[in-house]
């Protein structure tokens, strides 16, 4: 794949050797986002960050991404004010707003609208999430922790054991996760769910012809023995045809220290993509595994910076003059923690 | 007039020199909207884009108009959460705002509002919509991609034949593009719309006074054959007292490539102000002519970000200063289309 | 106090020298603030200006403070599409949104939100109003001001008389300036409010206990008389139980011109924290004062952005660069008033 002026919107997209390019362009930009130097790559350059469907943290991800490239922001947050609602085509959103920036990242809850508004766009445009379809910056950024978590430990991303936990039917996370391990040989996947929100049939017939491992179960306990990643999610009520329904998954699959102790190896990396519910009754990732070093939640979304950056320094073709634009920082960086 | 540090209001602002001088200086920002060069000139100053009416696209526009100069923008895009919601007089709200940045952009619902808060600040303030009165940087882009189309026709604005269809009375586009029209030499104005619909009386005699022609029909078909632009708008639904009222101007002007190819002059233009309604009954502006070359539409909002960019470099007084400021994209520009 | 890297939360964290280290850094701001040179010390460093509740002045307030030391500013206005209204915790909150920025001024109606937010914040957090808790800039703006305005008339914080008017219960700007105001020496308060609305008796305790002269008054014009500075209030509506009770006190103390002749001594200085409420029936603080030049109300709002300056570089440790990393301004800098 050529990056090269390219839209992102999938993850059908990527072949390994395309995320192996991401991956090794995101640990360049470690520097860039630890704050150990400055890079104006992008100064000058203008990002339009354009959320139909509001998400506060992947929009402010996307934008700090862009900015720490040197790079402008300019955006929206919602769709309530915007032509589109006034009854405006996809084609002509596209057409306007690709006259206003360099590069376009999108939201929208219409599945498939971002790849129609992209084939008129006159700039790459990167699939910000388009509903129940696709949000692929958060599948690499997954998939990039995984590694970097087994790095450590000396183990790469084939052979991995990873057991995905909860609403396994309408996560997205999960489900573009799941096409992009299937690139990798041997995984073993476990997949823990209730049997009505079990991972779409097609995901799992993909994963078996390609000489994976399936196993499926509905006991939390006693599947998550072996793994090396335990990837948790939130029930997504908002796909749920009613809010009754959501409620009866609601604390169904509860993670805690104690569980962790009895019945994980030690070192088990957890994942979730975030956000957790921390109210009483969800208890789907408990806040006494915060102190634990093995939880990567956090470790997560600050990899979502750095793929980003990969990212628009792929689509810009800036990737090697990042060091070059670069200087020194001139505020204190001393971060708390 | 004299640009610099000069409040921009109204249409009625300008004269003949002050319309060439916009468009010689948005000429010259052709090659930083393009991107074959970026300036830097604007670095440190700070617009304050204060939409207290939301509009997605223009306030984008204006706030990458003032990016590609170089500058920082801070914006708020609705009411609501504003102190003028809780009883605060434009009066005071410019004088604090105006505090804060060098320049503002300005959109608010109720007409008069602008020049209100205009006369407070403290630093110039542009128009950016002020309900059903004024809109000016959208009249100067329609004219100046009206100069910009028939160039290429070696053709002038003077003696213009110009066919305005649809909501004449409510249309706020329409209104300014015809103020500033009136100042040209021998336009030929044909006003098509329902007779509930039609232009203002002050303003078709304003144009007769002129010595410019005028012709009203309530006919598309027969009335646009000698027209070198066609010029269609949206009924200005928010405009009318009910929903009901509105409906009934629906659908009643279509426009497609069949009318087009039957009824027009070869080359005529097309424009339109957007957002067109593109949903199936409206058909004011029919997606078979999106690859008609003369369907100029996203070459007007194109032209906007040109015009609002002079209007900045003219206010702020840096249009020489601009290409000593400038230097290479250091990043991918190839658009795809 | 040790500024660098540290949170603001609560004005209890100063002393009378950490106020005169801000007060004389933001002394410094001034020429950057008024246009007369740019600095970019802060290029490339990133403010998340997290505003969970709205307030359209204060975001825009911190934002351009940054934008004037060279920083960059993303930004959300509103609680409503954030994860901490799908029960994601604070903890959670901050510890993503603190992978994305260098600093966080964060708005949130819960008091002791942004303390807890900040406890788990990996980079510095600015308090910027956590319900009915603190705004501790808005206190230094409002202090700040006290000094600068007395200054000309040389005069010193110590043996202030300060007449407090309006609603003293619910204002969280008048509980701040108090309790900063008691670190100085023999400050007269003439506190003056209904007895339902009056200052909460632990601030007038301190008060008495720090030596100062306390007088409560519920009359506003016999009480103003020898008052170096009266501090006018806005009812703190949205605070009451109900808008009905909130009624029952609207435009009960009246300040406007003939008032100000009558009672009070020439020259007082007349400060609001603003918005003020300027319909008919409100009248706290009449327009017919607009032209009186001891009205500081819009000098305070300017000071808002000096102090914020100063707090995000005091922060950040670049004090000291702020000049070194200046130059000329490119523009045009004619403010109209």
């Amino acid at each position: 794949m050529d990056f090269v002026a390219s839209h992102i919107l999938s993850v059908t997209q990527f072949e390994r050797v395309d995320i192996d390019s991401v991956f090794s362009v995101a640990d360049r930009m470690e520097p860039y986002a630890h704050r150990r130097r400055v890079t104006r790559v992008l100064e000058g350059a203008i990002l339009g960050n354009m959320f139909f469907e509001p998400s506060t943290r992947t929009r402010v991800s996307f934008g700090c991404a862009f900015n720490l490239l040197g790079g402008e922001v300019r955006e929206t947050s919602e769709i309530k004010a915007s032509a589109i609602a006034k009854g405006e085509s996809f084609y002509d959103t596209a057409r306007v707003l690709s006259g206003y920036s360099d590069i376009i990242v999108m939201r929208h809850e219409l599945a498939g609208s971002v790849a129609e508004f992209a084939e008129a766009s006159r700039v790459p445009v990167v699939n910000g999430g388009d509903g129940a379809n696709e949000h692929p910056s958060q599948a690499l950024l997954d998939l990039y922790t995984i590694r970097k978590e087994l790095m450590g430990r000396s183990k790469g991303i084939d052979r991995l054991r990873i057991a995905l936990v909860g609403d396994l039917r309408y996560g997205r996370a999960v489900h573009s996760l799941c096409k992009l391990l299937t690139l990798y040989e041997d995984i073993h996947f476990t997949l823990i769910s209730p049997p009505e929100l079990q991972l779409p049939e097609n995901y799992v017939q993909e994963m078996q012809q390609r000489g994976h491992e399936v196993t499926i179960s509905d006991q939390l306990e006693s599947s998550i023995g072996h793994a090396d990643i335990l990837y948790l999610t939130r029930t997504q009520e908002e796909r749920f045809p009613s809010q009754e329904e959501a409620d009866r998954y609601r604390g169904l699959f509860r993670m805690n220290q104690t569980i962790y102790t009895e019945f994980c190896e030690p070192n088990t990396v957890i994942m979730h993509p975030l956000p957790r519910d921390s109210r009483g009754d969800a208890g789907e990732l408990d806040n006494d595994l915060n102190e634990n070093p093995n939880l990567a939640i956090f470790r997560q979304t600050d990899n979502g910076v750095l793929i980003r950056m990969a990212l628009f320094a792929l689509i810009l073709d800036v990737v090697d003059k990042v060091d070059s634009h670069s200087r020194e920082v001139s505020w204190n960086i001393n971060r708390r923690f």
